[in-house]
């Protein structure tokens, strides 16, 4: 079996960055490395995808948002993930369960024991090796998101108040399962967060091989 | 409040033309009525009816797909049906949630207690007060449906076997709420089924509104 570590963290945090360094080091040490995101990393997923991220759709209810998450997820875990884990690949993910969790549970204050439910059934219990929480305050994280792309989708459209709340759950849901997370400072500079993640990963490969 | 009416049944048992004339019945009888289908009847639904219907999208994750239906119906409560039923209006639906229990559950073998949940979660409890479930042989459904239309969506495209656990699931669900269910006999002609649809709705609007 593979090893399953998922990034989670507002936009702005600097996953994607991480992600690909991270990906760079790992192939360079000899491992087969599969990258994806969330939603979407499926041509059904990115259907999926288009349609939560379309602006024009203001008016999504959050049960059937939360549903539309879950379908992409529910597709990638059959169709990418587990094959890739089957092969003994290191899975990297861009946004996974928490991220429903932490945004439209905590965020947009939906039941929790219903949307871990909704999860549980689309990636049938497949739960990640090691998730990586990318920590910043929200309001420097869409700070620097709006400083270096102009894409500003109906996610991000939400006031300082969701964004904190969504943080908070965060913050909260790695208290619960310390085994699991590992809090990241990504204020810091590029090479430093990169550095302090490799560290992180490497443990636990050595214990995961161990 | 007003009246939910689903029906339910094989592509080919004439869902869509009995509706359409209990439409016009109710209308003349002085009712306001709101027609819709699943999956779709809203912009964000219809978008994920495509996903569904897309023949490019063989590979489907069964999960990904219960998931799917339950999103364009979470959408369609929240935006149309309970708005309606709040005015008073009579809704007519073609197809809901006992469309996901029969094709998923008993047709596809998934889990009932999953689909049972994700359709309280994608409803927030919101059942018909009546169904009407359109029985007929799923080989003559078919070649009705073939024979007065080109249309050859993914669904349809299953085994006679698939259909026949389909048409099982819907008689077994119909004996566990008979209060619910009526079972009308979609072999007679348009005109007989008709009559029989009206008589089983103008009972139960005269209990609903005495």
């Amino acid at each position: 079996m593979g090893f399953f570590i998922t990034f989670e963290g507002p936009e702005g945090s600097g996953k994607t960055t991480q992600i690909r360094l991270l990906a760079e080091q790992l192939t360079k040490a000899g491992h087969q490395v599969l990258l994806t995101r969330e939603p979407g990393g499926t041509t059904i997923g990115n259907a999926i995808r288009e349609i939560l991220l379309n602006q024009a759709h203001t008016d999504m209810s959050p049960r059937a948002e939360a549903l539309l998450f879950n379908a992409a997820r529910a597709q990638l875990v059959a169709e990418v993930v587990r094959p890739a884990l089957a092969q003994g690949q290191i899975v990297l993910s861009d946004r996974y369960t928490d991220s429903t969790l932490a945004y439209q549970g905590y965020g947009r204050e939906q039941d929790l024991t219903d949307l871990r439910a909704l999860s549980e059934f689309a990636t049938a219990h497949l739960a990640p090796d090691l998730t990586l929480f990318l920590d910043i305050d929200p309001v420097e994280g869409l700070r620097r998101k709006r400083a270096c792309d102009d894409e500003w989708n109906r996610m991000e459209a939400q006031t300082v108040a969701f964004h904190q709340r969504v943080r908070q759950g965060y913050l909260q849901l790695a208290s619960q399962e310390p085994a699991r997370w590992r809090i990241v400072n990504a204020t810091h500079d590029v090479a430093t967060i990169q550095r302090e993640i490799q560290q992180q990963v490497a443990n636990l490969l050595l214990l995961h091989v161990g």
